[in-house]
């Protein structure tokens, strides 16, 4: 017997595109059979479906929020006084289990506030993460945080890395994530004290730790969890875009520079597509937020009809696997390993204590 | 007249391919007329010479140095043990002005060591840093630093800033150099206290400070100096570095994918070549030091010939404008910029001393 799942709640007034790319997006996703409920003022989201002409045979609900939270609105005030916000109240329909997650392209700062306000953290959680699926030669490795937590701690960095395991195994399917510290070099000795202490730390968690990665190992596939600071994970991320995006314009200045270049650009057009497509953020379809009570995708501002019928996609199969139940259990050893790891204490003598023994034969 | 300069040492024994890709390159820069002098040890250079058969006509010198320094090696401790090591004896040549500059493809940490320890900084420099020459769309921004200091204090970002700014100045010849401070986002709020405290120093400073610059943002060239601390410098390198990797072989895959696509890839070749040099690190020829009394470049450990020839000409050319000569000037008022900056200081009204206005009208 299939599962029954409650829809997929899509925050419609979010995003540089919104609400138009947004509804259609919804539109998108629900001829294909997945269920969503549009958050947004009645009158505008309807107004929206019926420009678009949505059946009604769509399993599409409309769900009344009066306010908006804006990009320059501050995220926690917003949470407060804003209390009728479409961010929160899509929140606020997964906590009662009418959805079952949440999608949202407006303020990314204002989800984050919304999930804690609302869902609350797991026990334990100190501070939850903005995960990114990368668009990877191999696999679909995860970076995090890459937003949320600018300055952090030893626990917080062992935190993601323990999260970021559980949505390894549990969402993407990875039977034994390889789980890396991101680093300026691959020894040991490298690193701040913030990225040695976390190391030490994990490299006695039950996890598969496999030491520091480089920049250069984040979309090789080789990493299947790539810890590191939300300033960090945030640079590192834009700078992949803006890599990307200016191969791109080079290989398009390359195939335009001669008449020859410019007709085997027409032949290998679709190839060529094939491959943006590959490194298309809008496949990849948001961010998750790991840590908190519930599943919620932040999706790229930017994000067009494509990008949001993806991440509704994404939500409701992170959904299906119930992840954040496992979320506790993965954080409770979080200061044994920190003690353990502490130069002077009786290093692998007293282990710490394991609630979760994810791989063991 | 052409002002006459010494000729550039090159450690004949640093990198992955030397000392054989090291004397090939030094060959072929001295073929065009660039005068080299050859460092390490005396037989096996002369053997490599006369391998490559260089004929005596070239403007190469051999300077004999009993020590190589291994990738493994303390930079510090072989700068101290190994006493006659080829980087320190470039170095060495370059102090005594028989050598304009020096070029190494050797162990990083041990040129930015025997910089320090022969060169010495010029007065007022807290920390060298290594500049990262980017393969911009257009222009050739600078990142800094790229390693060299991986914990950073504000007053490291400002120096960086103000000696990447003479940097862009006088040898990529920038005439107002645009400055900024990466961080995770473009407003001022973002960013860690690190960042703040930085870039509240610096819209103080006799420079164009622009602000935050993102990670998205470091290929546009729409920026000619960006600062930040050396490990998430070296991750965003190494993402670049990564990323075009990546990106380029999805293209590859791509164009390999149908027949059509072969035959488009086939005769698009040229341009796509073209493409490939125009992102190549072995155009850049290396990264130079700054913020050490004279010139030295760091090339990949992968250095090729071409990568070595490139370097020998970047390093000749950053010696000829003896930038060095104003980075004391330069750095001189951090200590007054910082101050002027902190809150509850009489912002404005008390300007910090300038012993140097370059931009002034």
């Amino acid at each position: 017997m299939v599962e029954k799942i409650a829809p997929v709640a899509v925050d419609a007034m979010g995003g540089d595109h919104a609400p138009g790319a947004i509804v259609q997006g919804a539109i998108n996703a629900a001829r294909k059979g997945l269920a969503v409920v549009l958050v947004g003022p009645e009158p505008r989201v309807r107004e929206e479906l019926s420009r678009h002409r949505a059946g009604k045979d769509l399993p599409i609900e409309v769900h009344h929020a009066s306010e908006v939270v804006e990009m320059h609105d501050h995220p926690g005030q917003a949470m407060r006084r804003k209390k009728d916000n479409s961010i929160r109240v899509c929140f606020e329909l997964v906590k009662s289990k009418r959805a079952s997650a949440m999608v949202s392209a407006g303020n990314s700062g204002a989800v984050m506030a919304g999930a804690i306000f609302v869902l609350g953290r797991p026990d334990g959680v100190e501070r939850p993460a903005i995960i990114s699926v990368l668009p990877a030669l191999k696999g679909s490795p995860l970076l995090l945080d890459m937003g949320a937590v600018v300055d952090c701690r030893p626990s917080h960095l062992v935190q993601f890395a323990l999260m970021g395991d559980v949505y390894a195994r549990r969402v993407i399917g990875v039977a034994k994530p390889r789980v890396a510290v991101l680093a300026n070099g691959e020894e040991d000795s490298k690193g701040t004290d913030l990225t040695r202490a976390a190391a030490a730390a994990l490299r006695k968690a039950p996890i598969h730790f496999v030491g520091y990665c480089e920049g250069r190992d984040l979309l090789t596939g080789e990493f299947d969890v790539i810890v590191t600071d939300g300033f960090t994970g945030n640079v590192a991320l834009k700078t992949m875009e803006g890599t990307a995006k200016v191969v791109g314009e080079y290989l398009k200045r390359a195939l335009m520079s001669t008449t020859v270049s410019k007709i085997g650009g027409l032949l290998a057009k679709q190839a060529l597509e094939g491959m943006k497509k590959r490194i298309d953020w809008r496949e990849v379809g948001g961010a998750p937020l790991v840590g908190v009570n519930g599943v919620g995708f932040i999706s790229h501002g930017r994000s067009d009809a494509l990008a949001i019928e993806n991440a509704i996609r994404r939500a409701r199969e992170a959904a299906r696997t119930h992840f954040t139940d496992e979320i506790a259990n993965a954080v409770a050893p979080t200061e044994a390993l920190l003690a353990a790891a502490e130069p002077g204490s009786a290093n692998g003598e007293a282990e710490p204590q394991r609630r979760t023994a994810p791989h063991e034969a």
